[in-house]
């Protein structure tokens, strides 16, 4: 559906996420576009930002945070036996939690986050960093990003997380990079 | 049920918030109990404070970052009746939405944020800065807060809001308050 994003080399600041929300929350409410988000390791850090900016209540429409596994249930209709199968961080679940999140908001689009911010629950098959993305957009099928955020501590592996939350959205609407700062 | 917390004169740092989830998620551990967030102003910062600290899975369950008003009714049960008739920003909607956040996660304790976190959407009645709580404890009544953060920014009101939920929960575990740092 779209290009996997790709990050700067170093972990972004809480001010630089909050920069790349203040340009993406005009160009969503722009395009009459709204948002929910289903946030796991982040822990509601993406609708955080995204609600940093003032108007966006005409995009953010509301932000599961499901922590545990049985919220993930209950909140996005994440299945049981793809809990059981996967693991709660997998390319499985995110899909299921984004396309859980856009249905039950009924918004344009839903993304989702589902890692392991550490230091903890690392294992060799899913170290530290490991996290999975979804996107669902309203009538299309619903995609997955996975990404690695190696060697960062739990701030850093949730910031970077966020950054690419937004990222994955911008893609999505094709905002327009902005080479004066810092960020992509 | 509890004393209304007590505010330092300056806007907490984010720091200064991790630092108090810091102490607050292993009291809470200990004691054996689980949490719930209900959002609206916040959008997910007290989550996400909640959660940047290790460990924290065992306390928190999930969050409702209810930005919308067919949010806090799907999702947090709040009546038609109570927004038609106070506002979203009311004392009647904050203890509707800890009680549904409660009964929606079903832990031990739940706690609610709705406000005006600016610049715009204030009124004489209810000024930039108004912000009522809610909690909700399992067979105990609901009850609410209310706070006027004045001349605070945007980030500044919602900083200030993320402390006075953290500090609600504080004071229901009667955590010791560290003299050692600047915030209670």
């Amino acid at each position: 559906m779209i290009d996997a994003p790709t990050l700067p080399a170093t972990v972004p600041s809480w001010d630089e996420l909050e920069d790349l929300a203040e340009r993406l929350i005009p160009a969503l409410a722009e395009r009459g576009l709204t948002v929910a988000t289903a946030e796991s390791c982040t822990g509601g850090l993406i609708s955080g930002v995204l609600t940093a900016i003032s108007g966006s209540s005409a995009v953010v429409d509301r932000g599961l945070v499901t922590y545990s596994n049985q919220a993930k249930q209950d909140l996005l209709g994440v299945k049981d036996e793809t809990l059981a199968r996967h693991g709660a961080v997998s390319a499985e679940v995110a899909a299921e939690m984004a396309s859980g999140a856009l249905a039950n908001a009924r918004t344009d689009i839903a993304v989702s986050v589902t890692g392991i911010a550490g230091p903890g629950g690392g294992s060799e098959e899913k170290p530290v960093g490991t996290v999975h993305f979804g996107l669902a957009v309203k009538d299309q099928e619903t995609c997955t990003f996975h990404m690695v955020f190696e060697k960062l501590d739990r701030k850093g592996v949730r910031y970077s997380t966020v950054l690419y939350a937004l990222l994955i959205i911008s893609n999505l609407i094709k905002l327009p990079k902005e080479t004066s700062r810092a960020l992509p």
